[in-house]
Parts: C-alpha cells; structure tokens; sequence
C-alpha cells in the first residue's frame, strides 16, 4: 500500500544510529512534507561528504586533505600521541587547551560483542604510528566505558612491549563536585587514584 | 578544526525531526565510519522519493501515480469520508478491516503554536473533495492531542455547514483496558460518552 520510493526510504534512513522503524518513517514524512529543500541538501551533503573526506595519513582522523590541521601544525609536541576514540573526543581535548601533542584516532573501540575486534580499528596503523622513534609517550584516552577500558588495557600491553611510556586520562570526581551526587564507582576510583599533596 | 564537508553534512543532518546537534554529529561519523554504502543508498533514496512521490489527487496521501490504490479502488464505500493528519493514520485505520469508505489526508494538523494554520494543511481541497455530492458522512480521525482535537472541531463546524454529516471516532478504554490503570481524563469520557445496552 505504502509507494515503494516510500518504503526505499522509510528503510534507508534506517542506516541512521538509533533510528527504529517508527523514527524512520516519521523523518521520511517530514523530510517530504515539511522540509523537500532540506531534504535534497542532506543528500547532497552526504555525498560530498563521502566524495571529499578521507583519513589523515599521520592520526587517521577525518580530514578533506592528506594531512590535517593539527598533524601539520609545526608547533606541537611530537613526542606525545593521544589516542582517542573518535574524532569528537580529539575536539574535547583540544578544547581543553591543556593538551600540545599529537593525537591518533582509532575510530572505534574494541568490542568483541559487536564484533569489532583488533583489525577493524586502525590499531595496526596506530602501531606503526607510536614506533616513528619520535613519540615515547602515549596518553591513552578511550572512554571508560566497558569498551573503551579494554581497548586501552590492550593497547597498553602492545605499546609497552615496543618500549613506550603508556599512561592513562585520570578518573576522579568532576570540577566541582560533590561526594553526595557522585556514584559509588567513581568515588572508589578516586579514592584509589588519590594523588599526595 | 572540523572540516567543512563534515560539518556540512552534521548541519544538513538536524533536518531530521529530533536531532539535535549531538545526534547529528553521532550520526555524520556513523555514516562516514561504518556504513558508506548505507549512506550513498540514503542520498539516493531521498533523491528518487522527492523525484516519485506526490499527491493522489483525490485523498491527498502519497503515491507513485495520480490516483493512489484506494481511490482507485472500486469496491469502496464513496458515501463515507475518513479524515486523518497523516498517512500512517490512513494505514493504521485500515489494518482495523472495519472501515470501507475513502480517505482524506490532511498531511498535518493545525497548530497555531507552530505557525500551522488552515493554509498549511489541506483543508480547501478537502472541503472541494467532501462537496462533491456523494459523500454525506465526514469521519475526523484526527489525533486526541490538542492541535488534533482542535482540528476536528475546526473540520466539524465547517463541514457541518455545507450539510454534511460530521462524526468524530470514539473516545475511551482500549480493549483489554482496566480502569485501575487508565489515566483519569480518559475514563472521564469513557463515562461521558456512554453507550446503552
């Protein structure tokens, strides 16, 4: 009953993070009725996207040259790499400003349940990446979610073999916050990972 | 910092009703990292719906043709008309087998808050469509929100003047329902609307 340049897109939108079928089907009316122009940007825009962005030969984030920003940037401190998951994270770092070096992007994390395993993130490439003989450290800084844990106890144990300092982002309780609001896993961490004054 | 191309198709992607600027950034690297071929097939299926889709020329809903598969439908009931916001209401009223007639589309509902009065939904063609001397009954299907309530009142005395029977579909329990956990507004109608035995 549905046309099926309908049901096409009703199903392509479906490609889309966290978009269901009844998501699906009300973004297709909208994008219909509500908003054709807009709708014809977006698939203009995916397809430059597709077309211009590539990888960042040196830290594998997006880029549309063959280096980027950052990695061409002369002024940094090229002895220390850190590894984020995605390029967003590399943003928050930078925004951080308490952060000079270079970064690799893994684009991903390992999740075994999810079947992304060792080959489908560009750890290889980071590999061959932290052994230029120019980085002796590397800052590992996953999520520290489940998956973003255990991507960095195994890139700890491949980098220290290859001889590089490793460390880890500190957990702890935020910038003003309190012990009553925090949950009891990043209290304990916390209480672990108490620094001497 | 983020190339542009990216930020492009991040913007483009907040078309999309509830996505918001993490959403769209969450799904521009989705699309980029893990499901190009996904994407491209998304770019393309807009494209062809925009190309394909338009109105039935007499209940309004989307079709590939002129006349969509229920209009042209001579087995139906011409003397009823069915008003519903949208083309999932339409699909919905007619997995129930209980109604036989035609349909009218709005494609919307009026929301004086959103700027969406009775220009903005189909509201002529439907009165030129109910005038055409074999409907005599107007079923408003729209939704039991506010716009939707307020659009069938706004139908209902319009249409009740060109003669026409209006009838509003009923209000009340869902089947199975139990008074313990029906809200208090609903029941109030279910008792105002009452049916004898």
């Amino acid at each position: 009953m549905t046309p099926s340049s309908l049901n096409q897109l009703i199903e392509a939108l479906r490609v889309l993070p966290g978009v269901g079928p009844k998501s699906a089907t009300r973004m297709a009316y909208h994008l219909l009725q509500r908003d054709q122009s807009g709708a014809v940007n977006l698939a203009h825009a995916i397809e430059y996207a597709i077309a211009t962005l590539k990888h960042c030969r040196h830290c594998n984030t997006f880029t549309e040259m063959d280096v980027c920003d950052i990695c061409a940037d002369e002024g940094r401190d090229t002895s220390r790499l850190c590894v984020v998951e995605m390029p967003t994270d590399l943003m928050m770092v930078e925004q951080t400003l308490a952060y000079h070096g270079l970064y690799f992007v893994l684009m991903g994390r390992l999740s075994p349940l999810d079947g992304i395993g060792p080959k489908d993130i560009a750890l290889a490439r980071l590999l061959e990446r932290a052994s230029d003989g120019v980085v002796d450290e590397v800052v590992i800084a996953t999520n520290f979610t489940v998956e973003g844990e255990a991507t960095a106890h195994y890139l700890a144990e491949t980098l220290r073999v290859r001889g590089l300092i490793v460390s880890r982002i500190a957990r702890g309780l935020p910038v003003g916050g309190e012990l009553e609001h925090v949950d009891p896993g990043t209290l304990a961490q916390a209480l672990v990972e108490r620094r001497k004054l």
